[in-house]
């Protein structure tokens, strides 16, 4: 283990998070320290696969592996279907994989969740390994074990809690994530400084020149430090059965609306999520519960990574309450937001008015 | 808790049994005991749905439940499928199901497997509670947590383990399952008399006459002991990962694959069971394991309980043969069996050679 990497300890599963430079070459030993097998299955898309896909197959075939599968499905959130996740398990059959196989994800989120669900659910549980190549994914998916695919309308509806046996981080991926991809990963790196840690986000503001030429160094730093705090959340929530978890759902009630209402196309997930954090920064500010700098210094840090500070325009506030209403956070009939008390600490909150959160949606 | 109630004790969950006679009209409460919740989806089958799914819904709408949802899929094993799995979802969806809600299993193994997957997979997981109406599911699929659905040519190929918080078995439920059925679980009680615990074979021994008339005082004694054995069996190996859970496989290596070469058609699972016990029952004479005594018990107490004692004319056993080979129990090159030691005690054993695996198909 060096400085950077992460011990994430479950009742389910305890496994390890590796972050380094240019380390995806030790994918095989990585993989082989972990569980005896020969067969590996690798789930990729069709943009990441040139990249990284391959060469992880080359790796693992340079390993002590007998057989490796590369699959690549078509790059997009359209992916994460039922019918994709049928087409897989259907060439797993095929391939014999069995329990002595392991499942190992080469992408961003829709991979990892697809690719774990297929995890998941083979033959009752197959070991899952995850090799994140967004920052997104890196900060984010790749801990606490959340894996599915979506139904028409509805994000994430059919899953599973499956733990990875391991996830390798190489930061040497994200040289080649387009910029709009890499910032949106940004998103949730602000995210965990307000919710969290307030020194961390005082860290954020100072390195954003750092963060925009890509350092490997600061990049390391930040994805073990984004990595531990979820850890430290999910270890405490490991199913969302205490509302801990929810923590993470910051600026992500207006996020998913938006996502929504967009079509899931124009608006990526981490700028949603700039977006979702400032208008519900701006909803804890009408209730009273923050003042106006505690939002200022969200939106200054955000607008330095380069993220959408506003939601798209034309989009109608009263489409996003609509979409509030159908989401899976509703409980007991009543929109939950995760509203900042200051910069690194938050709350659940759930009487916000009709009326507050269709004025948040716009900045004054 | 009544005598013949049991508990399952596991480190994901624990749950209780209730086994009665006519206790099908105390769901209501059964559930409401163990999870606040007022939205209820009963999954059942077209011939069940008449006799017992109805009355369910029935008896969920008398208590405090608000909202009762019941959707019988088509009757038999073709019914646990992705495709149909995909169709629950999406009424699921459209009824606004959400994790306060539950599902109910009425129903014998099919709609078990199949509505336990939906449980576990629906927004990554609800509560889930099992009322098994034929005999092969009160003593054997309620008690695990093993839930799937089939993929063409392999069964529960796709699934997970999701305990359910509860079942409750009601024996009147039995008087209205067909004779056939109702004999083909008592291949699975005989199974666990021969796998461990030999009292229990004896009792068997001398209670065929009041099994073959449905005695409801018998049944409640026999299903709450094959529970309970199942239930050490189970706690003691939960994921099927130290080779304990294996002993319940006694009789299915055959089994499995008499059921794939006849197509799932023809042979019910308990006959299978039934001939897949005797041929590995003989499989162990012929390998010096046992004495010819052991395997006439089980040939005379299964021939009592009017099951098949030999698996149909004209298979061929080299068809067989092919068919164990593609077996999800196969690990390393080796198929396994079962063996029994003596009545009531059993061992893994992975060295019979085809050409015995080959001759114990038929009686000579």
């Amino acid at each position: 283990m060096t400085a950077h990497d992460v011990r994430v300890d479950l009742a389910d599963r305890s496994y390890d998070i590796e972050i380094g430079e240019e380390n995806l070459s030790k994918i095989g030993g990585f993989i082989l320290d972990r569980k005896k097998t020969k067969h590996a299955v690798v789930i990729t898309d069709s943009n990441v696969d040139p990249l990284h896909g391959d060469r992880t197959a080359d790796f693992l075939a340079e390993s002590q592996f007998e057989e490796v599968d590369v699959w690549a499905v078509e790059a997009g959130e359209r992916s994460k279907s039922p019918e994709v996740a049928y087409e897989l398990w259907e060439a797993m059959l095929q391939q014999a994989v069995d329990r002595d196989s392991v499942v190992v994800a080469v992408g961003g989120g829709v991979v990892g969740d697809l690719a774990g669900f297929i995890a998941a659910t083979f033959a009752r549980g197959l070991a899952f390994f995850q090799i994140p190549t967004t920052l997104l994914a890196q900060v984010d998916s790749s801990v606490g074990g959340k894996v599915g695919v979506n139904l028409p309308g509805a994000k994430n509806m059919v899953g599973a809690f499956w733990q990875p046996h391991g996830v390798l981080i190489d930061v040497a991926t994200l040289n080649t994530l387009p910029d709009r991809d890499y910032r949106a990963g940004l998103a949730e790196v602000v995210k965990y400084g307000v919710i969290m840690d307030a020194e961390f986000f005082a860290y954020l503001e100072e390195q954003t020149e750092a963060i925009n030429r890509r350092d490997p160094e600061v990049l390391k730093t930040i994805i073990a430090k984004c990595c531990r705090l979820k850890a430290e959340v999910v270890q405490a929530d490991e199913r969302e059965e205490s509302g801990r978890r929810a923590i993470l759902n910051y600026g992500h009630t207006y996020c998913h609306a938006i996502e929504a209402v967009t079509g899931y196309q124009s608006v990526l997930h981490g700028e949603g999520v700039a977006m979702g954090m400032l208008c519900e920064s701006r909803l804890a500010e009408q209730m009273g519960r923050i003042t106006a700098d505690i939002t200022q210094r969200q939106l200054s840090l955000l607008d330095k990574l380069g993220l959408p500070t506003a939601p798209p325009e034309g989009i109608d506030p009263e489409a996003l309450l609509d979409k509030m209403w159908r989401d899976k956070k509703v409980q007991a009939g009543k929109i939950r937001f995760v509203l900042p008390d200051r910069i690194g600490a938050v709350s659940l909150v759930s009487d916000a008015t009709e009326a507050s959160i269709l004025s948040c949606v716009f900045p004054q």
